[in-house]
């Protein structure tokens, strides 16, 4: 470590989450540690873009919205952190948390970022280049702004890291395993939050047979036997699995060379197609916003078909699942679709009722927290996830440590 | 049609099918029409390198085994029919049948090859740059040996071809799928052939809900319901899908700039990986033969992840197309792996009780007909597939229309 360490006291007992994007930050403060409490979230939008903004809100209502300088990362940390300065906030913060999409196969536990730690996500950035480079990039502006503020990493990557070998390793030469080739899966932060909860709505539920599904712009899936996560729909990249808002999933393979030698695309187009141009937004050609596609798709055939090949690909997966873990006591639904879009929560349970998942129709309208029916086998249930309480307790827990 | 079509009749009543790889040839000869009866098969090996050879059987007796010169597939084709001359049976054979594996968006159905039909292949090549190529070349050295023998294509995507919308359409940019870009599935001919010995064996079974699962090493499952085939593994190529013995299966599409930037593959390089050096080869690091892996497994612990991954990935696919299927009434064996490998059958069904499989370990260990138990809500049943059979029956089909 080459930062100095604030211990958690009074006057440096806040925590500031950061979930940064390639050209936005999603931020969070909690001002009490035990538990962490959320004074403000907000957000930055379009760093190094035309007209790049702020918002925050306090509780539900809105604190700020203001135009920012932010041609980059650099001055994005800046606007926020005179912001807190300015309300007065800033001082109290005693760590700020990243969440880090990708660690690699030698960073998964919450830890403060070292030299080292930073070294070796710069080493794996590669790894994951739609994500890992603006991650880095927000942890050096702190530095930089702030040198003697702690920062803490929180992977993604954790909630999986003791896969099953069978889920773990891929299909592939072994050689590339030591190179640090496995199925790494993402969203674990989220995960982890579901889990939580869910011990606390139903703690014999949480020790049984389940699937989470968090639907977002990302969606993934995680299998999870006793507490243990078996297996997940994301793999090395976060671009495998589900159909999602502009990412493909999981595809054929012999695809790559047509699309490189027939279509003569270069290999950095092809990850562009396959990150920013593909499922949803791709089978629909003119949203990769689920809500969108929900209210064209009477009269747009194209945005119907993006809606079912979510739902039926969603569908697989869950069956996928349940063979993984010989049968299904919960299904959770988590993400900015799973807890707001009824009807795709319907259309993904269409069928599954030899799972012995029958939802409830009024409850799943209603955005009920159990959405199955009381005949239902299995548990259906929605929970509003929360990643930066998970980051904030993380940290905290840092702090204290 | 530029040849002249031969008219079944007792002179020429026999078909030669060919099934065509890039350095073998499988054939076989069938000499009455309805229903076909084999008379010989044999196979053609190492085409283009060092000792090729001809191995011929009639029944289950070798009826000839010598090295030919085969420097090409117009060598070996040549090969092939002067030993036919020796035996009188040349004259007799009325029309060839290939299998082919692609044909593209505009070829499904078995067809006389005309002008146009090679041409088209050769346009749809790059779709399949693993198998068309060769199949091509076989054509031609038929053509160039006797321009009138008529010469059929029976296609392996013919089984898939209407896939519902959400199972072929990709979860790529629209435009691509006029491109003929989309799911085809492929291993359609065996499917057929199990569909008809199904109806044969258990005409109720044939109209439910089934998953097919052809485990060679190729492998592909497909789901079939009331006769019609919903949803595959394999998807523009037949690299997509299960573990096969070198193929990988579906992939992170993430991994591809991975490859490409940071190992500096080239598109073909990794094309060569994906096809030759992974699945069980990548694994196990020594063998892409199940039987080897299945005797190493004791002491290989890479032998073992290999067996253990392709069971628990075929797992899933049952259970995905379960989901896709809404519930099985019956699962297929075939294939080199799926006929004679009781231990993998007995491997890829743990677990699935819940789907309502319960093997019998004394009927699967027999490799009997029926393996599940009586109280088995599934039935489980394992057929010896025969694809030549089905060519044969598809030409004399064309010869006597």
């Amino acid at each position: 470590m080459t930062q100095e360490k604030r211990r958690a006291d009074s006057a440096h007992g806040s925590v500031l989450t950061i979930n940064g994007g390639s050209s936005s930050i999603k931020f969070a403060l909690f001002d009490s540690l035990d538990p962490p409490r959320k004074r403000l979230k907000g957000g930055i939008e379009r760093i190094g873009l035309s007209d790049p903004a702020m918002k925050v809100s306090q509780g539900d209502q809105p604190a700020a919205s203001q135009a920012i300088a932010a041609k980059d990362h650099q001055e994005a940390v800046g606007a926020l952190l005179d912001w807190l300065d300015q309300q007065g906030s800033l001082a109290d913060v005693g760590g700020v948390g990243h969440r880090v999409v990708h660690g690699g196969d030698k960073l998964f536990e919450p830890q403060w970022i070292s030299a080292d730690t930073l070294a070796e996500l710069k080493r794996i950035a590669p790894f994951d280049p739609e994500h890992l480079p603006g991650e880095i990039a927000l942890i050096e502006a702190f530095q930089k702004r702030l040198p003697q503020l702690p920062q803490a990493a929180c992977f993604d990557t954790a909630f999986h890291r003791d896969l099953p070998r069978v889920s773990r390793l891929l299909p592939l030469p072994r050689r590339y395993e030591a190179k640090g080739i496995r199925r790494y899966g993402f969203h674990g932060i989220s995960y982890a939050y579901l889990m939580e909860e869910l011990a606390r709505l139903d703690a014999r539920l949480a020790r049984g047979r389940l699937v989470l599904a968090h639907l977002g712009n990302g969606a993934s899936m995680a299998a999870v036997s006793d507490g243990k996560c078996i297996d997940t729909s994301m793999s090395f990249t976060p671009t495998a699995g589900l159909v999602m808002s502009t990412r493909s999933g999981d595809l054929d393979p012999g695809l790559v060379r047509y699309f490189l030698s027939t279509e003569g695309m270069t290999a950095d187009q092809f990850h562009d197609m396959v990150n920013h141009h593909s499922g949803l937004l791709g089978v629909s050609e003119t949203s990769s916003d689920m809500r969108d596609l929900l209210q064209r798709q009477a009269k747009d055939t194209r945005a119907r078909e993006a809606v079912e090949i979510f739902c039926y690909q969603a569908r697989k997966w869950i069956g996928s699942f349940a063979a993984a873990l010989g049968g299904i006591d919960g299904l959770i639904f988590a993400g900015g679709i799973g807890e707001n879009a009824a009807e795709i929560r319907a259309g993904v349970c269409q069928g599954l009722e030899f799972l012995g998942i029958q939802l409830d129709d009024a409850r799943n309208a209603a955005g009920e927290p159990l959405i199955s029916n009381d005949a239902s086998r299995a548990a259906v249930r929605m929970i509003r996830t929360d990643e930066e309480v998970m980051i904030a307790k993380a940290v905290a827990g840092l702090m204290q440590s």
